[in-house]
This record gives structure tokens, C-alpha cells and sequence, in this order.
């Protein structure tokens, strides 16, 4: 267990998402904090150009460009080719990948606090959610089940991908506390890795760990022309992770009218006013919070 | 007293800032909604190709494009056009404008409640202010000091203008009470129109009202690039039209040191944190707060 591993810490997926562009030039003026006894992790801006306009993409979402298709594929856009070449640059993805660990940091518009997201094929992300979480007990393991071919993540074309998501803050600013969450999510993530090295990490076995998994997303109430006529119920707005049952208000068209959630079953909400997603008019992901047991 | 008046309400002035958008749409399903006694106001939707993209604007801010040089000059972007277009709509800027008035509506990330913008010159504006003040205690008059020639403003080209600023709301979102406080005081300036013109406006004579005055931007901490290193201190955040003094924090680098207020005096601020004014890198409004006598 004691060989250097690849660490990268990736901000600027999304142009528009402030807190990780700021948080990997802060690294870079002060590299020392990606340093631990047995690795150093390096540092990568995503989408520079998108950084540039400040807007999430120039053509496609670059966080929806990483499935092996895509990769393998003619690049049909900016993001496309920019996919493939950060896979050059510290992929390929696949069990080869020269990369060990990529930590892509995002940030919501949505109540989500601190989010930790691994996808239920990557046990070791899931080991380093878990240790994150005992270091903040206020975050949230986002449980993703893509599998690695088809994961669309930038973080997927390392052999571990984890991603970080904090809110709420708006797009296109800076704000303090969800920096330094931020920061301190990135810190215990690193730490994690040097322990892990180290054979020192000290994880419950077997492991448990609350999960919220992803079941579906609800679209904003639309007219006959699909455009949006309605927002997120008042009692709603900024309860991520918290329940909805059926028959409590869900939205509130813009004359005022509240709509009930209709749905056979309790379930929790996350992504709850996501500005990110008005352009399909998403309004909502549901969510089922899940006891996980497994073994490290 | 009994002439009908022509007002205009506009929203997508800038094209992320949904509220407006989604508040015209109401309207336009809702006509009777904009039906006073003496009068119907028409609606805008002022920058649509800014709002079908979901930015604040193309090639320029709409809302600086309606100064008398722009309107009368050769247009050179997209903007600039629209701006001389609405103008052949609606104005032409000036004393023989066919608009008596504009009403725009707009949103900040900046947690000012809602503000209402007039200009020094424009003594029925205020009056309008105050009507609206009267019935929404909490909302505060913004004081602003262009003369009428240079104002860059849409609202500027009607006789009268007058602009309502809510938030905090983040860019390209919707959040319902945001949008119903900008619908309530949209409400109650037609409400002041519709009195103004049979002559039984109530106010106090001479009319006196507490201001906001703007003083001058300060910029986030940059570095010797011209990089943004910090942000809004957080014992400054969301403290839209509270005292700063002297000493006082006011920013914190991305390394976590302080930057403490230097000024000869103890200002109101607003604007803080605007995400629209990183583009030139301006992270908040000093203001002076004055108490204003003026006769109706």
C-alpha cells in the first residue's frame, strides 16, 4: 500500500460555478495544502472558455461528456473535444487510467449543503464519503448508480471519482461559508487518500452509512407551450433531503395556485430549484434515503 | 387630471433575470390584473433574445443602452438596436414621449429586499416611491443622480420612470416570494397612477421620505493580474442598506485573511455581492442614507 498515487482536484466543470474556480487558484498560490506524506495532488480548470464567459457551458454540458461513447467518438462540439483531451491528459478512462483520484468541485443553487457524490460500483468512493462524513457530520452521501461506461462525470475517467457539491449559492459569485465547506471537504478528502495509503484509515467494519438515492426528476408545471408557468411551492423551497409526502403543496403556479404532490410514497427531495436545469425545465429530483451496509 | 395615461411594465430588461419574465407572462395571461379606473398598462418583454439564451444580455447591458447619444447614434450591437427600437415604440426619449410611464422590473442576487429606483430629477417618481413605501414598509428608496440625457436606463425614455429592484434571488431561477413581492409592487404603482390622475393621492405635504444615495462601487480584492483573490467579508454578506464603519470588516482573501473597511466615514452599503458586477470585478455600493424633504 505504499505507492504514489495521482490525485487531481478539478474546479471550472461548470464556467459559472465560482467557489472550485477560486478554491484550485487558491491552491495553486499556495500548493502546499495539496500536500500530504505520500502524494502531492495536482490541480486542473475544466472549461477554461467557459470559466472565461462565465456561463456553465459553450455548447454541451462538459459534465455530460465523459461516457466511453463520447470520448471514443468524433467530438462534435468545444466540450467534446475538451473531454477528450483532459482524458489524454489523465485518463483514459478505463482500469488503466494514470489517474487514482479526481475531486470535481461543484456548487448548486439548491439548499444541498455539503454533498458528497460516488457511484454505487466505486466502494473506495463510497469508503471516502463515509470518512468525510464522520469529519462533517452535516453531509450527504448522494448515492449515483451509473456504471463507469456509460458515467457521463468528468471524475469518472479516474479509477475513483468523487464529487463535491455545495449550496446554496447563486451562479457567477463567491460566497465565504460555502468556500471554506468547500475547502475542508477537499482537506478530509485528501487526508482520506493518504490514510488509505497508509493502511491507517479507521472505517467501521462493515461499513454503514445513510444514502440518498436518486429515483426521478419532476418538471416545473409548463402551458400547452411548454413554457413554465409555475415555481417551487414557498413550503418546499430550500428543504433538500427533507420529505414530501403525497398530498402536501409541491408548486405554486404563477397565479398563485398551489399544486399537491401526487405520488403513491413518501420521499426526500434534492436539487430542489436547481437553476442549472430550468433549461429542461427541471424543477426537482426525488430522492430515497436508503441504510447502506458494506465492506471496506 | 383626466387625461388616460400610457404605462408600460417591462421585465427581461436583463434576459436571466427571470421574475420580470415570468411576472409580464402573468400579466399577459391576467390583462385585467393591469386595469385601473383611468387607464390599462401595456407590457414589454424589453431584451427576449437575452432571455430565450438565459444571460443578462448579448453584446451589451440593454439597461445602459438608452442614454440620448446611444439612442440617436448608430447602433452597434444588438442592444443597441433593440434600445432604439423599443425607443420608436415607446418614447421617443424625452418631454414629448408617448409613454407617461415605464415600470421595469429587476432582481439581485444582493439581499435588498425590495428597492425602488428613482431619479433625483423626477419629483412624481418619488412621489410614486413613497406611495409604494407607504404600503410596503420595508422597502427602501434607492436615490439615484442621472440627468435625464445621459440616464442610461430603459425606464428612462418614458416621461416618468421608475424601476423595482427584489431580492436576494439567485440568476435564472424563480423563487415564489420573491415574485410576489415584485407583483405587489407593481401593484401598488398602478394603484399611485390610477390616484395620481383623479387627483387623491394621499401623501404628507411636504412629502418626506429616508434615501439611499449612491456614493461609489468598490472593488473585490484582485491581485496584480487583475484576478479576483477574495469575497465579501461574511459578517458583510446580505447586509444590503445596514451601516459600515471604518475598521469594520469588509472582505477576506481566498487564503482566509480579513481586509478591514478604510474610509473617512461610516456608509450605508447595497449591491452586495451582485453576481451581475463581477464581470468589472465590483463587490458592493457605499450609499448615503438622507432624510428628504421635497414638495408633491
Amino acid at each position: 500500500m505504499s505507492e504514489t498515487k495521482h490525485v487531481v482536484i478539478a474546479g471550472g466543470t461548470h464556467g459559472n460555478e465560482r467557489t472550485g474556480v477560486q478554491l484550485i487558484r487558491r491552491f495553486r498560490a499556495n500548493p502546499k495544502e495539496l500536500e500530504r506524506d505520500r502524494f502531492k495532488a495536482t490541480t486542473l480548470l475544466a472549461n477554461e472558455l467557459a470559466i472565461s464567459e462565465n456561463c456553465r457551458y459553450l455548447d454541451q454540458d462538459l459534465n455530460r461528456c465523459f461516457s466511453s461513447a463520447l470520448l471514443n467518438g468524433k467530438a462534435e462540439n468545444r466540450e467534446q473535444s475538451r473531454a477528450q483531451e483532459i482524458n489524454r491528459l489523465f485518463g483514459p478512462k478505463g482500469a488503466s487510467s494514470q489517474t487514482d483520484w479526481i475531486i470535481d468541485l461543484h456548487t448548486t443553487t439548491a439548499n444541498m449543503g455539503v454533498t458528497l457524490v460516488v457511484q454505487q460500483h466505486d466502494s473506495l468512493a463510497l469508503d471516502m464519503a463515509l470518512y468525510v462524513q464522520q469529519q462533517m457530520p452535516d453531509s450527504v452521501i448522494f448515492y449515483e448508480d451509473n456504471a463507469a461506461d456509460v458515467d457521463p462525470f468528468l471524475c469518472s475517467i479516474a479509477r475513483h471519482g468523487f464529487l463535491i457539491e455545495v449550496g446554496p449559492v447563486a451562479q457567477g459569485l463567491l460566497r465565504w461559508e460555502i468556500f471554506e465547506q468547500t475547502r475542508m471537504a477537499v482537506m478530509h478528502a485528501l487526508d482520506f487518500i493518504d490514510l488509505q495509503i497508509k493502511g491507517s484509515v479507521n472505517l467501521p467494519s462493515p461499513r454503514e452509512a445513510e444514502v440518498y438515492e436518486f429515483i426521478k426528476k419532476l418538471h416545473l408545471p409548463l402551458d400547452e407551450n411548454g413554457e413554465v408557468r409555475g415555481m417551487i411551492h414557498p413550503d418546499l423551497q430550500d428543504k433538500d433531503y427533507q420529505q414530501l409526502s403525497p398530498g402536501e403543496p409541491i408548486f405554486i403556479l404563477d397565479t398563485g395556485e398551489t399544486l399537491l404532490f401526487e405520488y403513491p410514497e413518501t420521499v426526500h427531495v434534492a436539487f430542489v430549484n436547481e437553476a442549472a436545469y430550468y433549461d429542461q425545465a427541471h424543477a426537482l429530483s426525488l430522492m430515497r434515503k436508503r441504510n447502506l451496509t458494506w465492506n471496506g
